[in-house]
């Protein structure tokens, strides 16, 4: 008799139909033994129509009203399972944010939890009524509604499944079946990963993989709560995120991702002296541009060119940044490249394993595809290279490393 | 300076221009020196679908979730028009029934305020930031939504100016400018009453006059809160409801109503012995039938016949629980009458003049209109009569006491 978070996205919940299904499931899971939480997002849609009428009464809406607005959503939708699933003759009840004690800072828009009390729930669960949660919200301190940004409602999942001490937190997906040793649209003969490391979907999160965001996986690594990801309405076995096993580390890269929403600046002829860099990356902080890679040429006659990648979103302000500081700097120029790539490999075998950076190298080269910049961490690495070559790249580094379906 | 709550009904934030018109309207007040704390209902339509989608998941969604599900709406319109208002330059804050500390009981879907705290409305006030409050719903000790069944936003807005000791309640009115002597589409020269008492109101409601809901002018009443019901679009003076005063009592009848949503049962041949007048009624009051007029014909070799009105939604009702009781209590039979009307004056001016009664089954008579039922109450005399004169009576009675537009 296990206890089981069980979330629910925005397409899961979609109609009432699909409402109707998931509050089968959830039934399902209850008669088979387990104690089970459900979280539940917004139908979709509902966000961006909420979100679509802010914007039409306001150019620039404040982010507690935001707040309250869209959190709607969720209670929506929340309320509505625990209808459909009273309706099948079951106890059921539905819970806001703050119903269920989640206590947060009050950053509104990006609230991070501080608390979770979950007393609400607790007794749900020893009374055997089903708890359907509603996702993406907390509660600050003042009494103000919050919300966690995007992939909220997997946060909330994480976060109950951590504060009860559940079993597992399973990620139900309308639109994946699980996680994917490399994007199937890209590589056909892509394989579902049965088993994945927190270090390496937290990778793959930040890297662009889009069945988790990175905050949830996070926040699920540091409380060590185990997250499946499993299909909907289909029978798939899904991807189960856990700590690292052994079984992992035999296999020496997991998947390879690719991101094109990245783009390139370079400041050519800058002055190579103690200070710059800072200079340079800390006006761009001030704008709330993240940078990813950043590398540094080896100098010649006192003159360096700096490359940095920052998300395409941020190049247009990112290059306005750069621009007004190259005299000040006395560089030469800056240059924008926004048609390049990140392609990554990313598995903890590579902590034992030596040799993948070279095998990884020679596969692009044999296929004539140059690198432009190159960053790598304890369990990945990641080359730019020309956009053109992101799907080639994908597929001849997925071929080098055996992670196709045998 | 004044402090005054507005209170706007769904057609009056109906779509995002409308919102865009009200918050024009919020600020012209505060401009024109006052405190305003605003309530607003849920975007015309937006219950309904809410409350469409709860029937389509449940034939009978629990009224826990549906007060979480419906409570959605009224937040979704206080966000959008504090986002307005705070798009025109202006200050504003929405907030929740929990918010403002409407603290009630805990029955749902008719929940009643026991208490209301009000801090942050007030803190907002004196920073002069312009609260915008979600109507309808308030929180339980529990705390669990809860909210006030039809009409629940005048409530939440009477009930506001009392606790905040407002000087005004507006009740502002997307489809009517005031309260008239007469429906207009009966009456064609149907004159908007500036003045009105809280009696008189409360019987006009009761007597199914929509202006407002009973609800709220018995709360009204109960703390003496003036209410101002105002057109919202329009630039008329609309109805006062206040306490009674001399020049009110100058006018002997106010208004005439007429009500066709009722239904009238007759039990034929009742023995009458003591105690059987309590057995029919404790019955239907079981089954939660409201009972409005009763009569009891004179009794004749010990045999009586009882009438009694009751909507005519529940009839089927009625007449079922009563037909059960025939053999029991001895009685022959029992009628139903659905082409029934209940005409009523009102006017507190009956208090002090004599004759109305008199006058008002004069002016029937001499249309041929046959009086069926009689009941009467200190400001109030309502006669049931055959359905198809409702609209001549209603018209005779409002020119027999010059009630028209001079």
């Amino acid at each position: 008799m296990a206890l089981l978070v069980h979330k629910y996205g925005g397409t899961s919940v979609g109609n009432l139909e699909k409402i109707r299904e998931v509050a089968k499931k959830v039934v399902d899971a209850c008669n088979s033994g387990d104690h089970v939480v459900v979280v539940v997002s917004a139908m979709a849609g509902e966000t961006d129509r909420l979100f679509k009428m802010a914007h039409q009464v306001s150019s620039e809406p404040s982010q507690r009203e935001l707040d309250l607005l869209l959190s709607s959503g969720e209670r929506i939708s929340a309320s509505l399972l625990a209808m459909a699933i009273q309706s099948m003759g079951y106890r059921a009840i539905s819970f806001t944010g703050r119903q269920v004690g989640i206590i947060t800072d009050s950053f509104h828009f990006r609230a991070r939890i501080k608390k979770i009390t979950a007393d609400r729930l607790k007794e749900a669960i020893e009374k055997g009524i089903i708890p359907i949660v509603a996702g993406f919200q907390g509660i600050s301190e003042k009494g103000d509604v919050t919300t966690f940004g995007r992939g909220g409602s997997d946060i909330t999942a994480v976060a109950l499944a951590s504060a009860l001490k559940a079993d597992r937190c399973i990620i139900y997906k309308d639109d994946v079946d699980g996680v994917y040793t490399a994007d199937p649209s890209v590589v056909p003969n892509a394989r579902r990963i049965k088993k994945i490391s927190y270090e390496e979907m937290l990778e793959m999160a930040s890297l662009g993989a889009k069945v988790l965001q990175s905050r949830s996986v996070e926040f699920a690594a540091k409380f060590n709560v185990p997250i499946h990801v499993k299909p909907t309405f289909g029978e798939g076995e899904g991807t189960l995120v856990t700590g690292e096993d052994e079984e992992m580390e035999e296999v020496m890269v997991s998947g390879v991702i690719s991101d094109k929403n990245q783009a390139k600046l370079t400041i050519v002829g800058v002055h190579d002296r103690p200070g710059i860099a800072a200079d340079i990356f800390g006006k761009i902080a001030e704008e709330g541009v993240n940078v990813d890679m950043i590398i540094q040429n080896v100098s010649e006659k006192g003159l360096t060119d700096i490359s940095f990648t920052v998300p395409k979103s941020d190049s247009k302000i990112g290059f306005r940044v750069t621009k007004n500081m190259v005299e000040k700097i006395g560089a030469q120029d800056v240059k924008l490249d926004e048609n390049i790539a990140k392609v990554s490999i990313v598995g903890v075998g590579m902590k034992s394993h030596s040799g993948v950076a070279a095998k990884m190298f020679a596969a692009m080269a044999k296929e004539n595809i140059n690198i432009i910049m190159i960053s790598t961490s304890e369990i990945k690495i990641s080359c730019v290279i020309d956009s053109k070559y992101a799907e080639l790249a994908v597929r001849t580094l997925h071929d080098a490393f055996s992670l196709g379906k045998q």
